[in-house]
């Protein structure tokens, strides 16, 4: 296996790489809605029944019939004679008739006859004499207005009503079945779910959801110098950090990551160790040690693995050059450098789409921070690059929209801790030659 | 309580309930490194040993001490006397002196007397005879080249390297201490723990964490008419949608959301439960019913749980308006419209940044979706405004950065679908009178 290698685009190599992952069916599963936060619906979600299950009204103030209102100005207002209130979690006992109307809170269920809602703030009480409130009340708190106008209702029994400006048929209104239709659908399979979608759910009395079933994700790692992190390394020998790693990116992409630990450098262990995990788990990735020997095991093995086999040996992107994208009986299988960034940038990049498609979820859009680049930064045509950055506010606290400096994080590519202080990632384009200090970048958050 | 409110710009008032809040003593806990993924670091973390360990090799190839290799060029090569090869995981048994070199893998330790790697790609093994490999070689893979290297000097015993290129001191070698030094602080109290975090923390053997408590949050819904998930509305009512919107917002932000169930539209109830969920927690949200009297009802209950009580009542933003903001006895307390709409977007203004408080967590940027507004939306000027979006794709799949439109969800700003359809926020500053089509925004995900 030549260390000269043909690379291939990154976009194209994961398109191969998806492109030979069977559709087949996922794994399934019944689940709580209040647990499904971040999961991903697994089927098309109906509603029961529409919603809302009957019309009512948006605003605080009176039901009308709308007719009753037109041409009603402050100079000319109109006078409707008051029925009653509806009252929250009642079907409202009246049937509207021109030239009446009826007190109504906000969600409460429109009186049969009404087709609109005249806000508080537009009306006023008319007092038994036939005299209206002074100017001064119409400043006043509306809820006191309202607990006054109760009161004289109880005491003085039916009132007029002056309305002091038109409303349009259907206005302060939420008609039944507006905010969903019966069998309509209401979220999608493939949707991850979110706050607002558990909200939804409930609103319908959904209170179970048909989701994705975690794929397991296989993680081994390689090398005769690689030491559990819990052990002291002798001279020579470093800690595993990519199961760990790579293990909390599968949780956080919504896979269930299953370690087979630290594999020698022997083409038999890896082969056996492979064989088992790729079985168990729906696909497996394979972090290569350090060595030369140790890459050649790790390409030997997942070229033993099943067809089709090895796709990809090699992609253009800098940081993780090396890697290996492989199908093996219907399961991806990923070869990493074992270089921890290289690993972490590579997985993002090509693992993460992996066990999107095994959720089969909906892809989000790539939210980005806007920054401005503090240094210039060369890169090698020809090549994509993702250079790590810290983010640096330039704006004060608590402002809705910052600014943003995006400072390089320089060192060598194999310090795991140079990843760990920068924010995000920067991309550079394979056509140019590097990007001018100033310019504005786009940084993922990691 | 009036409906006529003050209203405060949503910044500021977030910023008035923060500095109202103490900042005192927050509860940790000991938390395994691998279960720390999302979780936020209670204490600044110091590296209990530099890392790496020892100086070693970033390449495959030739240890030498660099002032050998001086001038040394295609048609002007050193030549180097091979001493052997520094295995993984051993000390090397070698000391360089001028005019030798060893064999060496990426990450191996550096022999002592070496202060440079040159990559196998510039060097040529000479064989017996005097006589240097052909050109042929040169394309061919370094493994093949480096297992014919070892396999001859276990042959012929000790050859001579030609190397054709100079290397400076230091070049293709990481020094003992250069990604992290001794006692150096590695991850900072505050820190949102990630993958990249938890590799760092494995590198270095930490293998627990000391991490903030998740905050308990408890979340009242009120309302005569609000019934739970399970049942079916009569006529009237509706189904508690917030409560569990609001914890998985919670939940999703780092708190632990405790509910207390629906209270009825009675100032005792409401003050009984409002107390005891206090007690309990470290934070209170209370959704109001629809009705005046349930807004009421909250706003009165949250003005008796202590001081300094109500700093906020109403914000100037759509939709959210009659938000209340409070600090009883050290703790949060947030009065929120029962809309379910309106709750989910105050929750994530001011909730989540509370939260963040509790949690000491150090904020990061916000990243966005850039897209370009599909048609005109216009906005109230003087009054924030966040605008619900669809994104459309205008970009085929698989392209590193990908084109969208921004498609506002029309619908009265009370509907959950609207929202649940929605893939973001736009945020309308209160000093436009709206955005028009065709003009970049800054798509919040939610």
């Amino acid at each position: 296996m030549p260390e000269f290698l043909r690379l291939s685009p990154p976009a194209e190599a994961l398109q191969i790489l998806l492109s030979a992952l069977p559709d087949g069916e996922r794994a399934t599963e019944i689940l709580d809605t209040i647990h499904a936060l971040g999961r991903v619906l697994a089927v098309d979600l109906l509603a029961p029944h529409p919603l809302p299950e009957f019309t009512r009204s948006s605003v605080d103030g009176y039901a009308v019939c709308s007719r009753d209102t037109f041409g009603a100005s402050e100079s000319q207002p109109s006078y409707l004679t008051l029925l009653g209130e509806v009252r929250m979690s009642d079907i409202p006992p009246f049937t509207l008739t021109p030239g009446t109307c009826v007190l109504i809170h906000t969600g409460g269920m429109l009186p049969n006859g009404a087709d609109a809602v005249i806000m508080m703030e537009f009306t006023q009480v008319i007092s038994e004499g036939g005299e209206k409130e002074g100017e001064r009340e119409k400043i006043k708190g509306v809820t006191e207005n309202l607990l006054r106008q109760k009161e004289e209702m109880n005491l003085f029994g039916k009132k007029e009503i002056e309305i002091s400006r038109a409303v349009a048929e259907g206005e302060n209104v939420i008609y039944l079945g507006e905010d969903v239709r019966d069998d309509q659908i209401v979220l999608t399979a493939g949707k991850q779910i979110r706050p607002e979608d558990i909200g939804g759910c409930m609103a319908l009395g959904i209170v179970k959801l048909r989701i994705a079933t975690k794929p397991k994700i296989g993680i081994i790692s390689s090398g005769d110098e690689v030491i559990p992190p819990n052990q002291h390394p002798r001279p020579g020998q470093i800690r595993d950090v990519n199961s760990y790693s790579l293990a909390a990116l599968v949780e956080g992409a919504g896979g269930k990551p299953i370690l087979y630990g630290i594999v020698p450098d022997s083409l038999e262990s890896m082969k056996t160790t492979a064989t088992k995990a790729l079985k168990e788990c729906n696909a497996l990735v394979i972090t290569a040690g350090s060595s030369v020997s140790s890459r050649d095991t790790t390409a030997e093995a997942i070229a033993t693995l099943g067809a089709p086999g090895v796709l990809i040996h090699g992609i253009n992107i800098r940081p993780g050059k090396p890697t290996i994208l492989a199908v093996c009986g219907g399961k991806a299988v990923i070869g990493l450098p074992g270089n921890p960034v290289s690993a972490l940038v590579i997985a993002r990049l090509i693992l993460v789409p992996i066990i999107g498609k095994l959720l089969s979820v909906t892809t989000k859009p790539q939210a980005t921070v806007h920054a401005k680049l503090t240094v210039n930064v060369p890169s090698q045509a020809g090549r994509e690059e993702w250079v790590s950055v810290r983010l640096i506010s330039t704006t004060p606290a608590f402002l809705p929209k910052g600014g943003w400096l995006a400072a390089p994080v320089f060192g060598k590519s194999n310090l795991i801790f140079s990843l760990a202080t920068a924010d995000g990632m920067v991309y550079i384009p394979p056509d140019v030659t590097g990007i001018s200090a100033g310019e504005m970048v786009e940084v993922v958050l990691m």
